[in-house]
């Protein structure tokens, strides 16, 4: 039996539970997947380039397309991708799920951390294609679509699991009427409500596709993955471990297919607007994510764009604060939905042990973080990583070239060693005061950093709020070394359902969400209806249907 | 503590526990509450007529309304409830919540036990309240508003206790960085959503009306209650007890309000637009449910209209059978939303230990036992009730006049021996086949049958689910002595989110949905959009934030 294999991998696999101490299914160092790992990961990626990803357990394609761009080499991938009518995706899913409806709970939740285990096998293969699609560093290629998207697929599987079991499936109910009584005996089912549809984006294709693709497949509905036509193949790899495990376990394959499109040709809007399709995981902007809400009769699970706040009122350490937010804010160059956008300083300062820092000083120590750790030749380009495309590029220069507040610090090309064509762009700096809000009040997705000038902490604490509220934010950094004032931001922040983590300093940062220890989105402000993974993450997708018999 | 005096109700109220057995917290035999009990409830409910309900905490009306009609009597109750306008109410509301923010978890679910047990010294006025609103019998009126609606409004503070302490509340969470670690102290907070408003309706004021406002009080949300303006008594009698036990623990009574309004200024549609509003529970038509369910960021729980079916297969004994199903048709004339409506029968007949059951013979003993029922002088009048408003009475009349398909029973008034002035109806049945869908296709709420001759039980199972799915349903009644059809019939429902009952007889009734032990509304098709009590019903009323503090 499957299910006795992972047995304690699922039933540990419990928030509650890892809660307790840090928790990870699956090492996030390359180290701890031995030698060869890295190099055949590599081999196997360079041999998948020009040439057709033919390996999925899906047949008859129409066409192959693939548009695939290296943001680190400027190359083409040369990989194409079968391309289906959405009615044949639609037709195939439908077949697919009749035997898995009726898989018991135990045996999908198996199958399914089967297929997690397989997908380790590639974690170097999808560290590359992710890599050379996103622009993310090989580092952060490797942790965020490896080992960290499947902690955060186990975890959908574990609740999941944990809720499909939670009412008994048949019981004898008594009511005693006299001295006779009545017997009936009671089943009930979670029953799916159909097949669900996932979104992917071009940043973190596999880390915001798989909960939605495990949350379905967990809860009995199949999966199409309609992935950004920028960054297919890290999501492609893992869709091919599933369907050979969902094929080597007996099962349909097209339970969980790709539905591969193009920019010329985008089939998102037939895919989620399809009367069979009950289920939309959607990760990407806000004029579509909002689309996709407004759909009648879908059930929809989003993420969208989000203004994080930096709140600074106090520290201990102002270089190490500052060296822990120009890490932050240089990361993958702010292409993260978690990057800190907006930093709130008041005009009067900040406070420290050494008495009172100027909020010019302020300013300064972080500028200088950031050109400091951009220009440093061992972790800069790193750090950065590329840019995924163009108009990221063209977005960060133009807040520059608007000139609507004063640019303190110009975003720069910066030279990566590794890739001399490699698309950079260093985070630029500008700053404004309260007034600024037409400048603030936006997501810059990429690397901008905001500096907005208050008159006090209270003033600093309002306006994030207000940015949460009105324009969405998934995360806020503060650092107070008054508990009071810890409390206060705490509080105003949350009423806003916007988490906020306090001082961090070195080796941790705020743009990381550690899978059964943190949500990911709330699901309460404009950044995302939803949040990896809490209880309604799993539970929106099916409905209790109760059944009784006469005994 | 109140917890400590409560711990073992709240904790042992849960479902999963309660579902192996038959429960109440709250025995539903009004014997059990004493010899004195009845006497004093009528009684109280005598001394509240043609008063103004002034023992509410809600102080400084505008004015004061009433216009509640006895069904039974045709009099006016001449008791008038306090008017607030719309700011008033939210305003209150605000204010009231701050306080019940911070109560923990446990201490909410204790002050809201101790406001059931208060209210169970209540439930005899609360009958008569009721009766004399809604039209249900005395022990009908006694048990939907007393014990039963007390069980679902424990179920959904129990289901809210496990749903709020389900992670913890704080831990410390460490990462090993080579050969330090990093040391985060994680706390989780289920941030209360906002104003609540739960709107009533005149067939099951309290019963339907707690769930929610309990449900909203227990994630730490105000609820403002709108009742129906022909039934308020009941659930104003609620209300008072909640708020007297609200002020008796030093919380803000405000924090649950009556907004009673009438019928020629209604207020739902200003309550329910208000901003500060974030959470509607609905019970009422499916017109003004679809508006409800149309408002932007709003998060609504809603229970509309549905077609239930019953499908004759095969029986043991067609005597029982009609019996019990005379019985659930004409229980309180047919006024439930769990009551029966399209009785599918194939032409060819029901199977029978003896043999075949022709049509023609299944369709007589249903009308023998409907017409039986309603004419026998001990058990007619009080099964039937009274009927709450002339427009069901219309509605019931309009039916048979139209002549679109056979009337079989003529709905007739049945003297009621205790009131000669009831306002009665019992069933009519109409007969068409499966080409009539243009009468079975709607709900006639009140007492009509309508019974629709099918080829075989494939069409009645193909046009029960089509009307499921169309039109929504809450239940289905199916008779068959066939494991192979109960299978079949039971995943075709299922599959349309309707629960399915099968083969009752004796002193059990499809209409009857026990807490604890059955979800009422599925959700999953357009009867509604949530049950009682599944973890949606309450998850869906906060968000979860975590915060995180660097150690």
């Amino acid at each position: 039996m499957l299910f006795e294999k992972y047995q304690s991998i699922i039933e540990n696999a419990d928030r509650a539970c890892h809660l307790r101490g840090f928790y990870s299914q699956y090492p996030d160092h390359p180290k701890a997947y031995g030698e060869e790992a890295l190099v055949n990961g590599e081999k196997h990626f360079k041999n998948m380039l020009n040439h057709p990803f033919d390996t999925l357990l899906q047949d008859g394609a129409d066409e192959w397309q693939g548009e695939e761009v290296s943001p680190y080499t400027g190359k083409k991938s040369g990989i194409t991708y079968p391309v289906f009518p959405v009615e044949t995706l639609i037709h195939r899913a439908k077949q697919s799920v009749k035997a898995w409806i009726k898989t018991p709970v135990k045996e999908r939740a198996a199958v399914l951390v089967n297929s997690l285990e397989n997908i380790k096998d590639r974690f170097f293969e999808i560290a590359y294609a992710t890599m050379h699609t996103t622009g993310q560093s090989f580092i952060m290629s490797f942790q965020a679509s490896g080992p960290h998207a499947a902690d955060r697929a186990l975890e959908a599987i574990a609740m999941g699991y944990h809720e499909l079991t939670r009412f008994p499936d048949e019981v004898l109910w008594e009511k005693p009427i006299g001295k006779q009584s009545v017997i009936l005996q009671k089943t009930f089912r979670p029953v799916p409500k159909g097949i669900g549809v996932v979104i992917g984006c071009s940043t973190f294709p596999v880390w915001n596709s798989v909960p939605g693709i495990y949350a379905d497949l967990m809860t009995g509905n199949p999966a199409i993955v309609k992935p950004h036509p920028g960054a297919v193949l890290p999501i492609a790899i893992v869709i091919e471990e599933i369907q050979k495990t969902l094929e080597a376990n007996g099962l349909d394959p097209h339970l969980c297919q790709l539905a591969a499109d193009t920019g010329d040709h985008p089939i998102a809007k037939e895919l989620c607007g399809h009367p069979a399709v009950k289920l939309i995981d959607y990760t990407g902007s806000t004029a579509f994510g909002n689309y996709i809400e407004s759909l009648k009769n879908k059930t929809v699970f989003t993420e969208k764009a989000g203004v994080n706040s930096v709140i600074l009122d106090s520290v201990q350490h102002i270089e190490k604060v500052a060296a822990n937010l120009a890490f932050s804010a240089c990361l993958y160059s702010g292409q993260m939905c978690t990057a800190p956008q907006n930093f709130f300083i008041p005009a009067s300062g900040v406070d420290t042990p050494q008495g009172k820092l100027s909020y010019k000083e302020a300013t300064e120590k972080i500028k200088d973080a950031i050109d400091q750790l951009v220009n440093d030749p061992k972790a800069g380009a790193g750090t950065l990583g590329a840019v995924q495309n163009d108009k990221t590029i063209q977005r960060a220069q133009s807040v520059v070239n608007d000139k609507k507040g004063a640019v303190i610090l110009q975003g720069t090309a910066i030279q990566n060693p590794e890739f001399e064509h490699a698309r950079t762009l260093s985070p630029a700096i500008i700053e404004t005061d309260a007034a600024g809000v037409d400048i603030y009040q936006q997501e810059f997705f990429g690397p901008v950093v905001v500096i907005i000038k208050t008159k006090d902490t209270e003033e600093s604490l309002r306006l994030a709020k207000q940015m949460a509220a009105m324009q969405g934010a998934i995360t806020c950094a503060a650092y107070t070394t008054n508990d009071q004032m810890m409390k206060r931001i705490a509080d105003e922040m949350n009423e806003v359902f916007t988490p906020v983590t306090f001082n961090l300093t070195g080796f941790i940062w705020v743009n990381q969400h550690a899978a059964f220890s943190d949500f990911h989105v709330t699901g309460g402000n404009p950044a995302g209806n939803a949040g990896f993974t809490d209880p309604l993450f799993v539970d929106r997708r099916f409905v209790w249907v109760g059944n009784r018999i006469m005994k």
